[in-house]
């Protein structure tokens, strides 16, 4: 086996197999990418390498599975040093494991009741969805990324998310009223290559999730 | 201000806060703990540390605030040298990661869905969590801990919950069938001594879920 074979399972519209393809990019890191079926059938070697969730994105390091994608994201950090993605102090890398766990918690999971409800049940979630885009614009305050003058960590856990709004405003028939996360989405996607080539065509996103709804028969 | 104060917010049955404790007094730290009221009144201190989730348990060090019980361990872990509690190795710590996470999402998760629900409705979650703590004991095989012949982070991330089994199992009228499990349990309380220090007792607990479930109207 090679000294650095790395595989990568994926699905290509997943927003946290993105966070790995664009972590993977910014590190400059060759690997195989294997997409893979979630729908109709799982492969073996995806029931193999991640047995627990069975889910994607999973990295194959040297034939070693590594599983949930931030945890691949700081996995991918420590091992290929060049371009840090996570701050080198402590104070800032908690800071920057706590939003981005943010991102996941309150941006994603509070989304994600919205978009599989049915329509008019999720109000509260959308004005939460709201407010915690708000505390991430606070957060961002006036930098031009949440890593600062560089994108990092956060940033990556965040950025796939973007193309996700307009299905979110789509099925939710809200305005997300997020000017400055948009501004500085259109900052990634303007000057981060690896941005600008992985992120999702918004309207496949927006026909995915239409197909999911009609399929579990919420629209 | 002292070059290391450090302060906890926490309240003396979370398992969240426990961990914290235990990291603590792993590392040797001194540290001025702060009791919170989390029901009645919560202290303008909690509300400025930790303005968006409102929780404890929070690390105070040197003025700044640090959330999340898992970062708060890492963070302690990367501030304070001595007796690490992740492994060194990158592929170690990610794995390290994913089993405390796992923790969060497929013990504690799970389990409050059925203890916070009503009689007999979450059979399935009894179930899952049955199988959860059979991949941990998988996990553990024939070490002595989970962070092999030394306690450490997913030790940490898994311990506190110990002490509520009797409650799950009280209130869910089932058996979590894991002696491997309790077998590891009983020997970080007999060779960890900050584990036996900050472990609640278990009636303790059963007694505060009772009271809760009560108020929410579940029992």
């Amino acid at each position: 086996m090679a000294d650095n074979e790395v595989v990568l399972l994926d699905y290509i519209l997943s927003t946290f197999g993105i966070r790995v393809r664009i972590a993977l990019a910014e590190k400059g890191i060759e690997y195989e990418y294997k997409e893979q079926d979630l729908v109709n059938n799982k492969s073996a070697l995806l029931l193999e390498m991640n047995p627990i969730y069975k889910k994607i994105p999973v990295l194959i390091h040297n034939g070693k599975p590594i599983c949930e994608s931030l945890i691949i994201v700081e996995y991918i950090d420590e091992v290929w040093k060049n371009n840090p993605l996570l701050p080198t102090d402590p104070y800032e890398r908690a800071q920057a494991r706590f939003w981005a766990k943010f991102v996941d918690d309150k941006v994603h999971t509070v989304a994600r009741t919205m978009w599989l409800g049915k329509d008019g049940e999720h109000e509260a979630e959308k004005k939460e969805l709201i407010e915690n885009l708000k505390h991430l614009a606070d957060l961002l305050g006036d930098k031009p990324y949440f890593g600062g003058e560089k994108f990092g960590f956060v940033d990556i856990a965040l950025i796939p998310f973007y193309k996700w709004f307009y299905m979110y405003e789509k099925i939710g028939k809200f305005n997300l009223d997020c000017p400055k996360i948009i501004e500085w989405a259109e900052r990634c996607l303007k000057n981060v290559e690896s941005v600008a080539k992985f992120l999702s065509d918004e309207n496949d996103v927006y026909d995915l999730i239409k197909m999911h709804r009609k399929k579990i028969g919420v629209d």
